[in-house]
């Protein structure tokens, strides 16, 4: 493209409803505080909001967990955090695949020079603990790593199951909590996670540009215990923990708005609490899927290992998908997404997340999906509007 | 800190002068483009939102390189995708050292498993060429690297002549541009750098959070012919540029409101006009050193090593440099930096950075300064104003 200022406009995204997987849509509240005046990073009043988003970010994680910050990244980097810092060449590492963001983990544990060991399972299913049982016998893997919340399939994994065995075989336990943390119940404390991620922009509904991270005590051990360095300088947590904590030693500039942007979003979740909030997500779920199994079509994942906060569902046969999602944004501007790695072509992703899981975009979703299914000729049943109206009649 | 929800109040950071090393005064354009919806990182909008950046960005950096982009993490993450994409375990850099800067790049080079060839300069001052045509002699470096503008210590480094040297000894050239990009001319073309970063949040005056980096053809040919894949999956360009480029095939979330903002920030520089905004910079720069002098202080860096975004002064004896920018934070709003590495204690670092590099700062700044220096019982000289006016009467 070549530069013509002159034919940049100002920026006009206009109306979106976010239903996709994720961002999610921001509360003006988020936008609002965002757009604070910025300050410099070593601000005292900076240092303040850096103590009351950390306070925060722990209530959300349900962790008592000092090293608890929001990593200058996306939810992508967050992951990188967890393993490079802990994840030495030749370490044995077990990583549950049952999507797209489990053979992600895979790519960077090789890439770091762990030892990889994978435990596939079934795309759309939970990992069935017995194969990571399996997975560790005989071994003395450093790190036992799930995905909570598979974006690219909508499943939810049990997690105790799992969290016992990687502690038996003294693994730290490592958590993607990417589309769960703020939407869906999972307490690191309670669980005994040892490293935990997320994204920003998931369940939290604050733009994309800051993955919250949360280390225990287990896991700073391993780190103060590596033989060499991190390698990877702008994400090590033992030069992070000093900018965080009380020596405010500085490592590197945060992004001052964001964190901005981050505390309120994180506040909003607390306002509303957290059994509140998870229980509006299982609801607006529950509803959906009632909505969508009235119109004669399916989801993938099993009901009970289903995610409150990405609804996978099944395209039917000889439906244009494309031609589908295409309509929802010009028509509704409302953006859903396609299915990714084994699943494109065969699934849409429906988020149903933070300040995006309402009764409204249900609603508003399930009425759009069957007048753009009718529109294009697709046999769909009646009905959706009525069923769904029913559970939350019920609720 | 203990959470208790309702103390936390409404982001309210109050006014602030930046005048320290960055961030610098962002315009209120950025903060509102910022806070536009936030939408899907796939959406046909965006993507033109991503083109014009890039547009602009290569306006900016004056290249022609396809993969110029902004990463998504603050400037030290730009640091740190520019050597990990092309230094592979043994590779042999050489870098320059004349701040704390330099000596970060040491430290992630090492990190990496780099072979350092480590080329040390006085802090203050400019590296001489001839050390670093000693350094390569004999040997067979994949990069040289430098930093042009040393936020520490305030020195702006010439690049011909080191260009010169990297090419002829068969290695990239690769510039640290995180405090000189859009404030003070520098173009990657031109000089010949094969691979440059910087940060939003400096003379571009967009917040901090995003690190906009450049590598031209020979620079993705090492990426190309590396031997393994990167080690950080995060800040792999070889895939970055695929979401970036035509393919748009996602790699990860990146931070939509963030580019939002940059957009508007860069958007902003080519309105002004490169020549426009150099001289500006330029001219702030030398009245803000009219009257330092004329007060009787001086500067760290001798006159031809100067650098305009980013002015060192020498605290003088007896003074006490916290006391003096607690003064100028509380008292008049305005933030300025304190030494940094060798020159912690002996240094004011006064950055006159993009939207703070103005008549205003620059007079506000002198005034505040004689007003405290005197309150503190600290001999200084009348006449600042009046030194400084005549630089601005004669421009």
């Amino acid at each position: 493209m070549d530069l013509n200022i002159k034919e940049i406009r100002d920026i006009d995204p206009g109306e979106r409803i976010l239903m996709g997987p994720g961002p999610s849509g921001v509360p003006p509240r988020v936008l609002q505080a965002m757009s604070a005046p910025c300050i410099g990073y070593l601000d005292p009043y900076f240092f303040t909001v850096m103590d009351e988003t950390q306070a925060l970010l722990r209530g959300v994680f349900q962790t008592e967990n000092a090293l608890t910050i929001p990593v200058s990244g996306t939810g992508t980097a967050g992951m990188e955090a967890s393993f490079v810092n802990v994840v030495e060449p030749g370490d044995e590492v077990v990583v549950c695949v049952n999507g797209f963001f489990g053979a992600r983990m895979c790519e960077m544990v090789e890439r770091m020079g762990g030892k990889l060991i994978r435990v596939d399972g079934e795309w759309g299913r939970a990992i069935d603990p017995d194969l990571a049982r399996k997975a560790v016998q005989g071994r003395k893997p450093k790190v036992l790593a799930v995905v909570h919340a598979e974006t690219s399939t909508g499943v939810c994994q049990p997690l105790q199951d799992l969290a016992g065995i990687a502690h038996q075989a003294g693994a730290l336990f490592l958590v993607d909590m990417v589309t769960s943390l703020g939407g869906v119940d999972v307490g690191l404390d309670k669980i005994g996670i040892d490293i935990a991620y997320s994204g920003s922009q998931k369940c939290l509904s604050c733009p994309p540009g800051l993955s919250p991270v949360s280390f225990n005590g287990a896991a700073m051990k391993a780190i103060e215990s590596r033989k060499k360095p991190v390698p990877n300088w702008y994400l090590d947590m033992s030069l992070l923990k000093n900018y965080w904590g009380k020596e405010r030693k500085y490592h590197h500039t945060v992004p001052i708005n964001m964190i901005y942007a981050f505390r309120e979003a994180l506040r909003i979740v607390m306002e509303e609490g957290l059994e509140t909030r998870f229980a509006r997500h299982l609801l607006n779920h529950r509803a959906l899927v009632a909505g969508v199994e009235a119109m004669g079509l399916s989801m993938i994942v099993p009901e009970p290992e289903r995610l409150a906060s990405l609804n996978t569902i099944r395209i039917p046969e000889g439906v244009d998908d494309l031609r589908v999602r295409k309509s929802l944004l010009n028509d509704f501007r409302l953006e859903i997404g396609g299915g990714l790695g084994k699943f494109a072509g065969k699934a849409w992703r429906v988020g149903l997340m933070g300040h995006s899981s309402s009764r409204k975009n249900v609603l508003l979703f399930l009425s759009a999906l069957f007048s753009i299914l009718k529109a294009q000729g697709v046999k769909v049943k009646p009905g959706a509007v009525e069923a769904t109206s029913a559970v939350y009649a019920k609720a």
